[in-house]
């Protein structure tokens, strides 16, 4: 789903299918992309991937809202945000915030509050897929 | 040149040429890139792209001492920097940063603060090539 200047997405589709599709801007000179990657570890246990589950129209329509509201709360800007859900592999990235600002001094902190904003109230939950019951598995 | 946590490049290969090559991390939750977009205007007069020039070991060196630097001054982090030399086009990125971090929050600050030490710093200089100068070389 998309308004003029804030397009959201959760699906299975890999962060780097979407992000081959980003369009250049001749008028923002700052487009930054901040990839959350999943970690190969929690708590000290070695982790295969993290499986993400939501419930799909809540979880959208918040992302939605989040753009809507970041539009109104500060300069302005391009963002797309797209969330992995299904299972994400260790080292492979599960959501992708792009902000793309006509000067680089804003698009940080803009990037930085989408990304609070997200983790605080869009519903997508994590199942950590740990090593051993992986193994588990392969071994019944 | 690289270190251990940086690695710096100052050459005529596109942005996304360097960035095709990054390697993946399941240690780094946090992978932040910035990238410096050439816009299409300077002073509401239309621009064709930018000329990079530099004096290539002084710049590279001080783009190398800006990462040693940030590996005293900042939390443990990985960070990549290339900045394009010769012409860019607008809506082409001159330069990327890109910083991965164990957990998102420290990621943003570290990649503006290497933004900012390299826009001061690093000997690199900009001639904007405009429009109207194209043309004229055209009819010449």
């Amino acid at each position: 789903m998309a308004s003029s200047h804030f397009s959201g997405s959760i699906s299975d589709q890999p962060v780097e299918v979407i992000e081959s599709r980003f369009q250049p801007s001749a008028t923002h000179g700052a487009d930054l992309r901040f990839h959350g990657i999943v970690r190969g570890y929690e708590d000290e246990k070695s982790l295969v991937g993290i499986e993400y589950s939501h419930y799909p129209a809540m979880a959208l329509q918040e992302l939605m809202r989040i753009g809507a509201a970041m539009e109104r709360d500060y300069p302005p800007h391009l963002a797309q945000v797209h969330h992995v859900v299904g299972f994400v592999p260790a080292g492979v990235a599960s959501i992708i915030i792009r902000v793309q600002t006509p000067h680089s001094a804003e698009g940080f902190e803009i990037c930085r509050e989408y990304l609070r904003r997200i983790k605080t109230s869009v519903p997508i939950w994590k199942k950590p897929v740990f090593a051993e019951s992986n193994s588990d598995a392969k071994t019944s």
